[in-house]
């Protein structure tokens, strides 16, 4: 009776992942023969391009995106008032230094959130630091009236390059502020960047004390250059000049377009990407691949003729960049209506290769997770348990959603994270498909969950 | 006592495997922090360039990686004779429809081993087919004096690329015997690319019987206009002029370089890649990857002062594109003079990030390899297991070694193959050096295996 038990309750399960195996396939077929993810991300990057929260661009993203998911006939379209800062680059920046009479042109972009310099910029001798600590050690008496360089490189050994970006993250984040306290005049900050090449890596920074002083990425070819001129001659001069300002902050929004569900419409799984991009490139990787994704995983849903049972949504935050305005705005107005999000996946770590998904939640949560691995691995999806979500769905993990990070390959995002290269053109349509393959069976296999 | 046994051999079971796991982390730091691969890979595409079989180009590679690994101080280095097939593209090709009056160009090459047109070039009506099935349900009664249009396109569902590669090569290779059959006068074949563009892909192919008519690969972009425009006009006359010829067989070589075994100097581990390509482009992915990965491993090696049990080689095989000469020669000799070889590595499936690796081998031989999987999956190395070798060492696989081939990430793979465009700019460093890393790290716990 027991064996005849297990028997009936295990073919009962093989049956099960038999056919979510089936739909699966389904829809990876649908994506990679008809999936439309990839022409919308042209259009996004080539029509709209850059989209800066507070830009015009950000206000065509919008609208490019509500019209797009109106067009696939998804049950509700709709915009989630946001307001976000609005920081402006100006024109480009200018940088070089003097070594021995000589000028050396050097790559620069404002750091987000970033003062300007004086219209005439600013000309100062630069000192060269691994870290805050070495900056502590040196103190006002070898900082004061100086430009701070920050060149601490990303530790190409890590083999996932996230892990690399936040152990040099800080310089970025908070080192005008630290360089300030000792009376720096100006911070130059090395680009997150494993490679070497002539592209500005910008980003944002804040102030927090010890003055506003004028903040830039400086290419890695250009940090190395400076940095072995800076060793030759430590009195070289570094000057620069940046033209960028904080308006006021301006109304935005978070799209939003989704399916209802046919049984617990009450429950919401989000799908979602960040909409807002830096102002230098197309923002493709970052995130406009996400934001395709996400209306992708609903268009495949849609085409297989999928009736979820939960409402599933597809969310184009606003101003993950340099605010996080659309992330906490959406969580907030989760909770004053009292909606019921059980799960949150966004899509920001790139359009490459799928390798797996981490899960911010408890052991028995992360243990539902890990019991698709065998659905996903042949997907090329082996990498699934803990891990870390997103930033625009971390407030909703504070309301206690379950949320989780699609993880693509890591190797190539810093080549092109914030800079002016982050175009379409560096986008595989394979990669891209199977990205929002993978998504749409989590969000299949969440859907069908108890 | 059985406890304490247990304890004891479980123990040193986990010594070994935190051991191996520290010295693979210093394989993978050697390579990420000082590998050449990347350096050596770009003299290879740039200052080398198109390398097939017989050409000048394959010479200076034969010369080139000679001397790198001489001077790397392997402890051997040497050079092994292969009489290679010599053919020759000559004179661009030149194509065209036309169309109730009007040229389209179409951008096509001729297949590797094909006979050229005659010098005025060849005009006929051509007749498109999906597969050899069609072809002959069609018979000479529809063939005869046409040229045959394969255009079957790789299947896009398949995860694997290969396996879409697989399905559709067929045409490519025997296309040409199996229209000539039917009376036809030249074939076309669509390019084994997964994307719409304009690049043709060359390749192989053969004649076994029907007589030797022209072939020639056309881009995919090209085909589905071809085929677009038969549809509305069946009879449009195909024009296609090339030039090609097969010369006498010449004089070449595999390059071998070795570091001796401390212990068992007789036993040989092969890591390897072919060393020509097309003539069309620099080779990158197919195969300079490999070639530069696999001199890299001996380099890792020696670099972190390890003394292998075994005799590492690396070997640059000759001749893999169009003939397999290398290949079947290496394990001619290897045969003849009585080398043990018991594991052969080959990477030449792209530069891309790793996966895994596909062993061939007795259900014993392949659980020895999975039995890696927890010390590799830390570097994105999750799909080791049954699977291909690679074509150079097939030919050692028949004497009974084990051949191993090594599994990047394949979705990016056949944007390039054989065409124009695989170039080093399509190589990322640190896909390259990972690459590289796993395979030094497989080749050192091979070599500590009983």
């Amino acid at each position: 009776m027991k064996n005849l038990l297990f028997f009936l309750l295990f073919s009962v399960s093989a049956l099960g992942q038999s056919q979510d195996s089936i739909f699966i396939k389904k829809i990876y077929d649908e994506t990679l023969l008809n999936g439309e993810s990839y022409q919308n991300l042209r259009y996004l990057c080539k029509n709209v391009g850059p989209r800066l929260s507070g830009s015009l661009g950000a206000q065509k993203a919008v609208d490019y995106t509500k019209k797009l998911m109106e067009s696939y006939g998804f049950d509700k379209v709709f915009l989630q008032d946001v307001m976000v800062p609005h920081w402006e680059r100006g024109a480009k920046e200018e940088a070089y230094f003097l070594d021995n009479g000589k000028k050396y042109k050097v790559n620069i972009a404002a750091l987000g959130g970033s003062v300007a310099t004086s219209k005439a910029g600013l000309m100062a001798e630069i000192v060269e630091f691994q870290n805050f600590k070495e900056l502590k050690e040196a103190g006002v008496e070898k900082v004061k009236g100086k430009i701070v360089f920050f060149n601490r490189p990303m530790d190409p050994t890590k083999i996932n390059t996230f892990e690399a970006y936040g152990g040099a993250v800080d310089q970025r984040g908070g080192g005008a502020s630290q360089a300030a306290q000792y009376g720096a005049v100006g911070v130059i900050v090395r680009s997150m960047n494993l490679r070497e090449d002539e592209y500005p890596h910008t980003g944002s920074m804040r102030y927090s004390g010890g003055g506003m002083i004028p903040a830039a990425a400086i290419s890695t070819k250009s940090a190395n250059d400076l940095s072995k001129s800076l060793k030759n001659n430590p009195k070289l001069k570094f000057y620069f000049k940046q033209n960028c300002e904080t308006l006021a902050d301006a109304p935005s929004h978070n799209v939003i377009g989704e399916i209802v569900g046919s049984e617990k419409p009450d429950e919401i799984i989000v799908v979602g990407g960040h909409l807002d991009s830096w102002d230098l490139a197309e923002g493709a990787h970052d995130d406009g691949t996400g934001c395709m994704q996400s209306i992708e995983v609903l268009r495949i849903l849609k085409a297989l003729g999928y009736k979820p049972k939960r409402t599933i949504r597809a969310v184009m935050f606003m101003n993950e960049e340099n605010g996080l305005k659309g992330g906490t705005t959406y969580a907030d107005v989760a909770v004053q209506k009292k909606e019921k999000h059980v799960y949150a996946i966004e899509s920001d770590s790139g359009g490459f290769t799928p390798r797996g998904f981490g899960v911010v939640g408890n052991d028995s949560q992360i243990s539902k997770l890990t019991s698709f691995k065998a659905l996903l691995s042949p997907y090329g999806l082996h990498e699934i348990g803990k891990g870390s979500g997103g930033a625009d769905i971390g407030p909703l993990a504070k309301t206690g959603t379950v949320v989780i990070g699609f993880k693509p390959d890591s190797q190539r995002y810093f080549d092109y994270h914030h800079a002016s290269n982050d175009t379409f053109e560096t986008v595989n349509k394979r990669e891209l498909d199977l990205g929002a393959g993978s998504m749409a069976s989590l969000v299949y296999l969440l859907d069908n969950l108890n």
